[in-house]
């Protein structure tokens, strides 16, 4: 693991979410820029001191001096943006698969970089749009694959959270920090932290791409320096239209993502707040309340491959989350052992996603700076 | 009144309303345009056959010949849209106060002719944008008044239909017939039919004026004559941004009006659909369910006045209209009988809301037209 | 009507629920034993002073010697408990159909001598049983009459409120005061005016009847001298079991009747707090959520005849009560017309309830005083 | 680990776990009584093979042998119920802390039993009461221990499930086999399996004791040998009532525990379909809805400790499973190191909850048998 040393917020997720089925043991990491606080931490994660290090460099260097089955398989990297990059790309040069925490890179230019490296090294990369791990997602998404709702004419999505409403960076709060810096976080601030995860999941779950977008990108909280708020309308690939919502400014909102996609046959909502409910409505039937469970029969196969527990046993973000963790892991694990893969594992968001995300952000803020107008969806 | 003769489908809802405080009585109609249907709908009605006419023009007449307390108070104006302006004006300049329908005139043309007349003759008018009348509705906009939730900062308003999904209109359904007529229902189809209620309701509670306007207007459904669904982004006169989305296409949806305000120090969530919950979120604090009942003391004022029953009795759209009705009737009947009026019961739609409601339509499409440009909120 | 002046809580309902589907036209009233105060409120409502009396005694002769079609046709008894059985049976004895609020009477030998006075004058009598009135409660009635649920197995009932969860009585509090009154309300205090509701919603919803009850029946708060609080073990007819809690002085709970139905092929759940929705739950399908309006072609013809709303426009408690009265209404007039009744406006609480009510608070008094034996549910 | 082989429920949700935190490592096991199936298990969960046993007995006696730091510490016991008593006192005796699946054993007197050899060996024993480890149901707890509900008056707990609705025992699913054989789970079906987590919660939550019962306890599946439903009324050392029921028969149902507790003061509401939610009641003021998040600073503290994300990223019951585990870790390595433990992680069910489960169980099922008379509920 590089990054998530103490005091950081993802690190501890993306370790629990790897422990949780088993399939990955942490045996090493450069948790922090800071040697004693990487220390530390590994200590308290009772890793053995000789392999928790000061340096990402050093990592990939020693670990590469280990003999096979010993050394690390897969390199989480959970640093913010402007850290996703070259520890990603040693790894990979290196021969390591890599996790990564999105968005992807700092800018579109290393992801177009990142996209040319992973092709070239052939590894298996992941990006962690956690939201795409929950099990109603995935039935979402199936449904529509097998135009349960017809032709989509409509996506909804909505992402509001609070806690920068005021102007934490100034309180030396870490996450704000680092968030609200453009040198840290890339040119997108709310752009880049959450609406690349409402893009992700608009394209994910309606299995179409973003055509073009005009967007309304706002600066709410006085001296902040990166976009902090922003509307945009989209347009997908098959015609349909839609809204893209995110704003981090909204006091007293929690994280509180919703999608609501409708076809020529009927709809669906999802909303992180009730993750194991997924809403259907059908012109002319009662609502439908699909729930997760790996014991019932009527959710998909790809469904019921992503719960853990039955029916009236909730699941929530850890699990999701581990769900991307679980199918890297069996996907690396299928290549090393030169195993089959069942193709329902090998579902998790990879180089693409990352350079959609990267897109998204460019295209939202160039379309609000020119006048806002309409702009393509394109490199 | 005049329109809502059998098959017609507000104009039930609208006796309903009336009926339901005992203020107001239904003394005579003009109820179709067919003066059989109107006879055979006044009879249904337990009206004396004198008093159900064949036209409002023959109407509007004959009440006039009537005797003091004898004649009509009061002309509700439920027909479609191309059928607002010339009953109203009529009964106006007759001397009867009006209560109208939304949208309030075919074109703004109308709507500005429409306020003249208001202006000239001092007599009272109402317009039914239902969803004011609501209690919890109403405790919202008293809590932003008090500055419960800060400086407002984002809105939005989401109206999601889905009986237009498909071209309903070929089927000779009354309602989509008519909705969906240029000629019949003016320039806005969606737009017309619950956008203005979104826009209305969006400055009724924030107590803001939308500056300016970007839309997306679409028609989704081929061969519909008049837009079918809509996305926009506003502006706020506070600086506020937010969103306007409504669609009539998003088959399987109920009518379904979502309102999210927040400001700097909080936001609240209503729902159409739980009409007697108001959710305010809060930094820090727990979520708050304000909940409607008139023992509620801890509500505002005007949002008791504005319940019928005890909390845990659940009130629904007939009373919200019926809100507005009492109103209007407290409010003419303080004018006729020199009593003071209560100024919590002084607060229905009115002439303004109803320019505002045109101008919304004709902004939303002139900036679709425009290559969705940000267009001024002004006449 | 009889009682219901001003001050009063259920007769002003009473008089919305007449009056919203314009069958019913109040045309008289004795509204409190105060002549004084029956006038006021008569002058309120806009009756002519002639019509309204110093007692029902007076208003039956009265109206008994006006003219046919001037006379009223219908009295309302909205009065405490043990002014019930006096005033309705002297309107039946005069040739008046009569509709009265819950529980029946004052005991249980009022119940059954109203029974034969009924019977005897064969005249129309219906009971406010307001719950039976909701639409979402007629479709699941239905559901379970078409065998959707199968062989019915378990109800559970729960009725909190807690209005008297302090010594309200004390305090002067009308509605408190003659309800905690052993001479006004009858033997049951929380038993006879919430208890009897939840027992009718369950045998009208399942169609079963009850066997016996076993109860535990409670006064909480100190003094009192009625029960405020109960739980009850029932058992039906087909061998099904259940319990019937109901509590008075849950302290914060809203009016929250909520029922749940499971036979062997599925389940139904309402809340009255969300009275347009029902919840079905059946074995490896989805959860559905049927939801109320007249649009709605899956729902039973007779739940349908009960909206007055098309979909995502919520109706409530007055118009739940407004369906008694207007099933009433249609029942009386079609005797008085002699026209054909659609049997599904047949539809209301009746002598048979009243009595099953009364029972219920005897027996469970019963039980409770015996040690908490089973006791069997006959008269 | 004894049990928990392939095939089996509750021992992969103890492995997840227990993994979570990474507090606890997955050592050794004797998965099942097949040798040969336990290998399997044991080599799917990338066990050494010599550490993977065929027996419990073999377990504890090679692992004892161990040297200090490489043995077990723990032993996790998911069994069916007959196998909880030999392989826990056995781990006992060896010096190993033990942490057992509900309920606690086969009968009362191994309760008690056991109990004694707890006592005497002066062990770490914890029960996996899964529902007391959600962060809300402490945060429940904690308000009520702060009084802030007052003296409690009334506790409601209801826990439905379906899945039994059939005679599933007779198609070999493994789960019904045993459970509702009389010889594996004891003389307590429904009672066993799901009442003592309702008495548990109960008890749990409100901080008092169950002073008498009085059950009706049903078989409602013809055919089958122990009871699958039940309802009860409690009586509380405090005066207080409430209801315990619970069914396995209610086709449909998903696992729905739901807590209602009610005091002078207010009340609470905890739903496990939505368990990061806790809902407050109190009169005269809104609802509140109290949510988990590390980050909300009004939540106790021992609540926040309880949470591992923050607000708006749900939790589920592998969370609330995982937070007996590791604060039965901390306990036991608390005590190994001789740290200070910070009380709050000294929280999970123990021997004494296991006691009054089997009480529960006996005791209901003493009521039912005797006619439904009120029972002590003491040894």
């Amino acid at each position: 693991m590089v990054g998530g040393g103490q005091g950081a917020f993802i690190g501890a997720v993306h370790r629990m979410a790897a422990a949780l089925d088993g399939q990955i043991e942490l045996v090493c990491g450069a948790f922090s820029s800071d040697a004693e606080k990487s220390r530390l931490s590994g200590e308290e994660l009772f890793l053995p001191p000789e392999r928790v290090y000061g340096s990402y460099d050093q990592m990939i260097t020693s670990e590469n001096e280990l003999l096979d089955g010993e050394r690390m398989d897969i390199v989480s990297v959970v640093t913010p943006n402007f850290l996703h990059f070259d520890p990603t790309v040693k790894a990979l040069k290196s021969g390591f698969h890599v996790i990564l925490d999105k968005p992807m890179t700092f800018d579109l230019e290393e992801a177009l970089a990142l996209k040319q490296i992973v092709k070239e090294t052939g590894l298996e990369f992941a990006l962690t749009h956690t939201y795409t791990g929950y099990p109603m997602v995935k039935q979402a998404r199936e449904m529509i694959r097998n135009n349960e709702l017809g032709n989509i004419r409509k996506i909804y999505v909505e992402y509001p959270q609070g806690w920068l409403s005021t102007k934490l960076e100034d309180t030396g709060q870490k996450q704000a920090d680092w968030r609200t810096d453009p040198m840290r976080s890339g040119m997108g601030g709310c752009l880049g932290d959450i609406g690349t995860h409402a893009a992700n999941i608009a394209e994910y779950v309606s299995g179409l791409k973003i055509r073009s977008i005009m967007s309304n990108v706002n600066i709410v909280v006085e001296g902040r320096l990166l976009d902090d708020d922003f509307d945009t309308f989209i347009r997908y690939d098959n015609g349909a239209s839609g809204t893209i919502s995110a704003s981090q400014v909204l006091a007293g909102a929690e994280n509180g993502l919703k999608i609501i996609i409708h076809g020529e046959k009927g709809g669906i909502e999802w909303r992180h707040r009730e993750p194991n409910s997924l809403v259907l409505r059908r012109p002319g039937k009662p609502e439908s309340v699909i729930r997760s469970g790996v014991d019932f029969e009527y959710l998909a196969p790809i469904t019921k491959k992503h719960c853990r527990t039955p029916s009236g046993h909730p699941e929530g973000f850890i699990e999701a989350f581990a769900n991307i963790y679980r199918n890297f892991a069996l996907t690396v694990r299928s290549r090393i052992f030169d195993e089959t893969l069942d193709p329902d594992f090998n579902d998790f968001p990879g180089i693409e996603d990352g350079v959609t995300g990267m897109l998204f952000i460019e295209k939202a803020i160039e379309s609000s700076k020119k006048g806002h107008q309409w702009v393509d969806f394109k490199i």
